[in-house]
């Protein structure tokens, strides 16, 4: 039986410990937060504390706060020489105070509140200062996912970048995408079956060669039309970018 | 029983061809193409033919060419005040030529050789000079899709701009994504997860509802650990351009 304190309550931690609570492996003592929070009636048996000197006795604590937060907050608390991880891709790991075994479990993935996710496939990626954490951290992570993967702060990093360029830029460009149709009144709708291929694609396609496009096929007239819609949006600047990038990638001129 | 022939056999009528022929009130007759090309066993009853002057009789013609050459193509056909169509998003109706009724039967998706598509929910854009052929081209979309809208050449443009933002566009940045994690020798697959609930998420939520990340929330630390991350990097114009527009977005100053 694995002990967990959750010290934070988030999105990300909330939906960590609806995944973790499912399992029998799993014990969560006690739910943290600076703000009190009900916990929702599934987790009635779990204990709530705002207050940071009575937090519960757990094999593993699982910080889920801001990360600029998290070096003052991890150097705050009460105990030391216990297993304390956070759940962020943008920190490294020694952010976290050294008074305690410092350790990663980011579950790379985008949690929104009302949105329900299947942890099974979802990478977690853990780090921690000594083998026997680590091992302690895989067998957490293999309760809830099938891909625990052992990753370095330095190229947790990387990941979180690349993350932010498939997560945060895509969805811009939906909302972009949102913005054009809804001036025409059309409906988003339109375009949902084509964002759901897109995305599809890439689970056997490598996006080299899924890419298609007015920019890929150096389709001048189209690119010249589309930017005359774009006369005065400020939209301009990132269909040019693109389209360079594109022309440069598949070798073509403008 | 609705006549069809294919003139010209790219990506898009090869899979018109495919869900149109499961059809029983559709028969198509014939594929017209510039060069020879076998068609699978499944289509051997169609005939095939590279002469344009043996083009056979239908009620629908489907041209599926490149946007620059249906013009001079479809002046080029011997016959008269028959149904021509062409399937292009980008290229206006008038681009065909006047000797025929001209209309427009544009499926929004993105598509590929080797990947089988579900025409059901593909949005089928059509447009005709006239009700009749108006009708008739509906009467062929709903065939096969539960969706087929008519809208303008004009809002079509605008349709297919947008299309470029959520697919292309959309696209790169899974390049980018995959490049990055390349160069740290980690696998594309660990995107994989997050990259299909980006895009499941706006089937629910509005692309404003479904955003997070470092730029909607200007955390300025993270936002500057990435900048250096991508030092001499191609992708910083596209992570300042993004991560500018996102401010602005929501409201907050860099």
């Amino acid at each position: 039986m694995i002990k967990v304190v959750f010290l934070g309550f988030g999105n990300v931690n909330s939906h960590l410990l609806n995944a973790l609570n499912k399992n029998t492996e799993i014990s969560v003592i006690q739910v943290f937060n600076r703000n009190y929070i009900k916990l929702i009636s599934s987790f009635e048996h779990i204990q709530f504390t705002d207050d940071i000197s009575k937090i519960a006795e757990a094999d593993i604590y699982i910080i889920g706060i801001p990360d600029d937060a998290i070096s003052r907050f991890s150097e705050s608390l009460a105990f030391q020489n216990k297993l304390v991880v956070h759940t962020s891709g943008g920190a490294a790991m020694k952010v976290l105070s050294s008074k305690n075994r410092r350790g990663i479990f980011y579950p790379l993935q985008t949690f929104s509140k009302h949105r329900k996710v299947d942890f099974k496939e979802i990478p977690i990626c853990i780090e921690a200062e000594n083998p026997n954490d680590l091992g302690l951290l895989r067998k957490l992570g293999e309760t809830i996912s099938e891909n625990v993967v052992e990753i370095s702060s330095e190229k947790r990093a990387k990941l979180h970048l690349a993350a932010v360029f498939v997560n945060n830029f895509v969805n811009h460009l939906y909302e972009i995408g949102s913005e054009i149709l809804n001036e025409e009144d059309l409906p988003f709708d339109l375009l949902k079956p084509l964002i759901a291929e897109t995305a599809s694609k890439i689970k056997t396609l490598s996006p080299e060669e899924a890419q298609t496009g007015p920019a890929k096929r150096n389709d001048k007239k189209t690119i010249e039309k589309h930017l005359h819609l774009l006369t005065d949006s400020p939209h301009a600047k990132l269909y040019k970018l693109f389209t360079e990038q594109l022309n440069q990638k598949y070798g073509k001129e403008l």
